[in-house]
């Protein structure tokens, strides 16, 4: 793995814009890829599909606006970013939008809601504040933008402004910004400068017209009336022009916690204060919905031993503005790895025992498109025959530790690849952290000895591997460590080459490590006869979440005559059916048959599997029992999500007990079911059945 | 396989009667088979389950009645049928009953209806005959009494009387039989005395209070009034009190066709004859549901080299009355075969290379219970390794010839075998017609120089292993040739040892034979290295079946602009990419690796899996999108069930041309994923990836 091959790599990549469904993305880049993949792989597939993507309209352009008495407009947003440095003057860049949003004009009172979350919105309700019919605003951070759209919507709102407040991206602390500080960030820091906005997605479902399949040619697509798509308008607008609305906002003063980095009051609003009284606010959105043709470039190395059997590495193509980071971060690392590891093969030392796949996506920002096409395609390839995924989406948002989430059959291989990759930082090397697993050790671990693993719910490309077929997945980064929402830049024009060289990975040192880390996983998950896949790291991470449920939940289900003693006892039989898998997996040996060792892999690479539950979580396309993205925040990812959902419908007065009961049954049963599917018949070497548990 | 031990089995089995949940059936025959099996099998489990079953109330008899405008009932139906013979008068016999029939008491004008087909229904409407809030009163056989039942509450009925019609059930011609020849049928010849009647569950889909779920301690439990059980009052009665009936109906006759063996006008009713005319007819309903413990018995011989891999099979161990034929003529041969195979083991001869399953299923009667939760909770593990399931119901109902009915994978296995094993009717050998093969050919075949094999719909415990679980299945029986719905002591007193040893097979030949068919496909799918599954088979039978499709539907598709283009291409590239598969299969050879092999079989035993889609076909459990249980009559299969569904509902104004449009795609997408699912690596001999398809 070379750093200057990653650095060329992200040059090549970022020199023009490419958002998903241009000439530059779906063209060029997809051709080049191609080709260098062919040039080093063993084969190439191209995997086209039709689906609808979502664009601002140049000739109609998106604003909030302050409308007056009289019907006049003021104080429009931007539609585009300023051009801070010479490097992103590129024509094509993607206005300001946010995908999927329909196109209309909505005008009302204006609130402030903080994050749009649903506790914000029932704190509003605690204070009698009514945003029905009327346009809120509300900061970017912490939960998915769809999300924040669809709880605006569930609380009556006609429509949304998004922000990026300068606390959570500009830098600075608690009320100090304001308008005469407009060298704010970029390009004199990597905060994000006044003029700065993020577009993005409001959809994580792959493509809106075809759910559940492939968007294929013969496939048949469904009105963009029964799609699921968000039904009010929406707009992400900078914090130079936020602070023009809020500053003029009247009313009750926001909570404490709801106020940000601009140098104003924050009030909840309702009203402007005067001269103001009588103006509304307004959002104009043009977008329109076009049926693109988007490609996936998926290449392979073939297993010598069981070709049919995939451990897969992804990541995708398309970038809002210049990729710099997300994706092509990733982009020119994973590139580099597939070049790495080719080269072994090509020298002829050495092949995997399995197929070592290599996916690049398509329209990943509009939803994760490329890979859900894919995995609803191939989804019964998956299901049977891949081992693993590892998903790399930004590869590098900072240099301070490894960031990893992964299904629990992936921990112990993670933290055995990190104790073996140097530590790309010097200086923490001669403090006697010579790997990354010790500098993720010193920055994370807190009460255990281990640096901690998060739970995988959307966002990224992962999603349908683990939601839909239970393939045990990891989404790998190397990151800050401060407690901001994302790297500043994150989908705005400034997210360029420039922006990785002077301000993330000057010495594309950490894409290295992060390059390293992802190819020795895949290194070890297709070549070593027995798989790294813990069945005993899954069985403690279910009892650590039980524990967890249990002091959430337990009182308040006691208190309804539901007891977790049912759970509680199948968590326990899982952990001594995994405990038994694993001595079985550790007791095969060089004398052991090819028959026997895949036997053992066999129901080690099934475990997700079982947690599937074909039926899927009510009123979710997600299937998996034990993570699923939290149903008021896609990006996180919420245990047990059946019962947790139940649950709150519950005690929101929108679900019943019965729904609870039947929620945890479903639970308690996948975890039983695991149990059927880790058992298995091995033979003994001095009696043909010495050890037989079917 | 001996003869002398099927009849040994047989008789042991039915000396009293064993209905679902009695002690008879759950006690004394599950502690039988369970010990008889550990005496010759490697290991034997018993799997229980809490489910809903349903009976008959001894304290309040269920009844059809003749209620008078005084409010008196006359006319009762017997609650129990006449004893005949000396070895059907034990104790215990359950009387008359439809399970899960709801109890309570509905009264209204009669009508006759025929077979209650949705086509019957139909033709009433054609006739001006409005059958809301009456009862009907219908013919048994040729659909499934639950549709029967279903299609009277469609139609707006307030009851069902079922009765076995003499022209069905009695061996007598059309307008033949009246209460003088009370002599008719068994124990003088094999057809249904005029007392007989025809006890019969409602439904197919396992418990009814646990749907999708295995019925487990800790699973939740649905409220009845949440089930989809019938909602209507229904009854079944002999031949002989439906007279009484029928003999009174008033009107207008009933089309020719639906004239049966009674010496009667048939007339559609709506009244009765004079001095009837004020009368009603009234059905009353005694029937509880209770909850019962019901248990699986399943044995193994353990594989040596795939162990993890199985090749299952079933039979039920419940019986309505005696289960002379249904089921113990098949867990006689079940027996057998498990005893003959085990031997070979136990003599060290012999192993199989993948692992035996033997299925004694429960509750069968009341739903395919047994089987439905045990492959429920089993769910992942047959989904991912299951070979295969040979089902044995009633497995000799005459001795005409075979009939199998079974997923195209398995015709060829099928031929071969039933081309090994001889005929047992000695006369036809000296016919020449030597095999089983041979008979069956001469018996059923027409154009083609193969008998024909059936499609499975529902109505046996192969249901859920296909329809769920993707499970290559088919269902063996040595059959009658004439024209009549079923043999015609099913499901009454009369299907004793002695109908079987009198009028079925006396000397335990065909038994034998079906045998030998069932232990010969059990050795060559667990034993051969290549299993013989034909991709080829699977392949023709979609180009016959689209064939077939086209000539009924494609007309009227073309009109309403839909083409089949579309699902024609992709018939024709699972074409090739089967031909490969077989290709393939066929050139592994002595030399080749157990890896090479493995790939294949993987391959050949997954394809069943590609077909099967999660979401379910609309508004079903089942997942099959080439085979599934008609949705008028669960008996037969439909082909292509979600488009010729959609296809009906748009005929009938209840669906719309984009659902199916929706079907139609579906379909194809399912017959393109098995391309990918078919498609394999495979390393050739002088290079090491000469042939590689991935």
């Amino acid at each position: 793995i070379q750093t200057t091959n990653i650095k060329k790599n992200l040059h090549e990549l970022t020199v023009k814009p490419y958002e998903a469904g241009s000439h530059q993305e779906e063209v060029v880049l997809v051709d080049s890829i191609e080709n260098t993949w062919k040039s080093y792989l063993d084969k190439v597939e191209i995997y086209p599909y039709d689906v609808l993507l979502s664009y601002p309209n140049i000739t109609d352009q998106n604003y909030v606006g302050l409308l007056h008495p009289n019907g006049s407009v003021t104080m429009k947003t931007n539609f585009t970013e300023k051009l801070l440095v010479k490097n992103e003057d590129q024509p094509g860049v993607i206005p300001s939008f946010l995908a999927y949003t329909p196109s209309g004009d909505v005008s009302g009172d204006l609130f402030y809601v903080n994050y749009a979350s649903v506790e914000d919105f029932e704190e509003l309700l605690k204070l009698k504040v009514n945003v029905t019919g009327a346009i809120c605003m509300a900061r970017y951070g912490y939960i998915f933008r769809g999300d924040k759209i669809k709880n605006a919507e569930k609380f009556n709102c006609v429509g949304l402004v998004l922000f990026s407040d300068p606390y959570d991206y500009g830098g600075v602390p608690k009320h100090a910004w304001d308008p005469s500080f407009s060298q704010n960030g970029y390009p004199n820091s990597w905060w994000s400068p006044p003029s700065g906005f993020q577009r993005g997605s409001t959809q994580l479902h792959g493509d809106p017209l075809t759910p559940d399949y492939p968007a294929l040619d013969l496939t048949h697509r469904i009105q963009e009336s029964e799609t699921n798509l968000g039904k009010i308008q929406a707009q992400p607008i900078s914090y130079e022009q936020a602070y023009e609305y809020i500053s003029k906002l009247g009313d009750t003063v926001a909570p404490e916690a709801w106020h940000g980095g601009m140098n104003v009051t924050y009030r909840l609003g309702g009203s402007f204060e005067h001269p103001h009284e009588n103006c509304k606010a307004e959002i104009h959105i043009g977008n329109v919905n076009v049926l693109k043709k988007v490609h996936n470039v998926i290449g392979y190395i073939k297993g010598w031993q069981d070709p049919d059997k995939y451990v897969i590495i992804g990541n995708h193509r398309d970038a809002w503005t210049y990729g710099g980071l997300d994706p092509s971060s990733g982009t020119a690392v994973v590139l580099e790895v597939a070049r790495a590891i080719a080269a072994l093969v090509r020298d002829g030392k050495w092949r995997p025992r399995r197929t070592l796949v290599f996916c690049n996506w398509g329209a990943e920002e509009h939803g994760l498109i490329g890979s859900t096409e894919w995995t609803e395609q191939l989804e019964k390839r998956l299901l049977l025959r891949a081992i693993a995924y590892i998903n790399i989406d930004i590869a590098v948002q900072g240099s301070a530790t490894l960031r990893a989430s992964a299904t629990p059959t992936l921990y112990s291989a993670i933290y055995n690849t990190t104790k073996v990759v140097p530590n790309p930082n010097i200086d923490e090397i001669s403090q006697n952290r010579s790997t990354v697993f010790d500098t993720w050790l010193y920055k994370k671990a807190r009460k255990v000895n281990l640096p901690p693993i998060g739970n995988l719910g959307s966002g990224s490309d992962y999603t349908t591997f683990l939601q839909k077929c239970g393939v045990a997945s990891v989404d790998l980064i190397y990151s800050f460590d401060k407690r901001i929402p994302s790297y500043p830049s994150y989908h705005s024009l400034h997210d360029t080459f420039d922006y990785m060289e002077y301000f993330v990975d000057p010495k594309f040192k950490y894409s290295k490590a992060i390059a390293e880390v992802a190819a020795d996983l895949m290194m070890k998950l297709s070549s070593l006869p027995v798989l790294p896949l813990s069945p005993n790291d899954y069985s403690a991470k279910l009892k650590s979440m039980f524990q967890q449920f249990n002091e959430t939940n337990g009182e308040f289900l006691n208190a309804n005559g539901i007891h977790l003693t049912n759970l509680e006892s199948t968590i326990d039989q899982f952990n001594e059916a995994a405990a038994a898998l694993s001595n079985a997996a550790e007791k095969l040996n060089v004398e052991s048959s090819d028959a026997e060792i895949r036997v053992i892999n066999d129901r080690l690479f099934e475990i997700d599997r079982g947690f599937l539950d074909f039926k899927g979580l009510p009123g979710q396309q997600w299937r998996h029992v034990i993570f699923a993205p939290a149903s008021h925040n896609s990006y996180s990812a919420s245990g047990f999500p059946g019962v947790t959902d139940a649950i709150y419908n519950l005690q929101h007065s929108t679900g019943t007990l019965d729904e609870v009961r039947q929620q945890l049954s479903v639970l308690a049963l996948k975890i039983l079911a695991l149990l059927t599917l880790t058992q298995y018949i091995c033979k003994g070497k001095q009696h043909l059945y010495l050890f037989f548990k079917l």
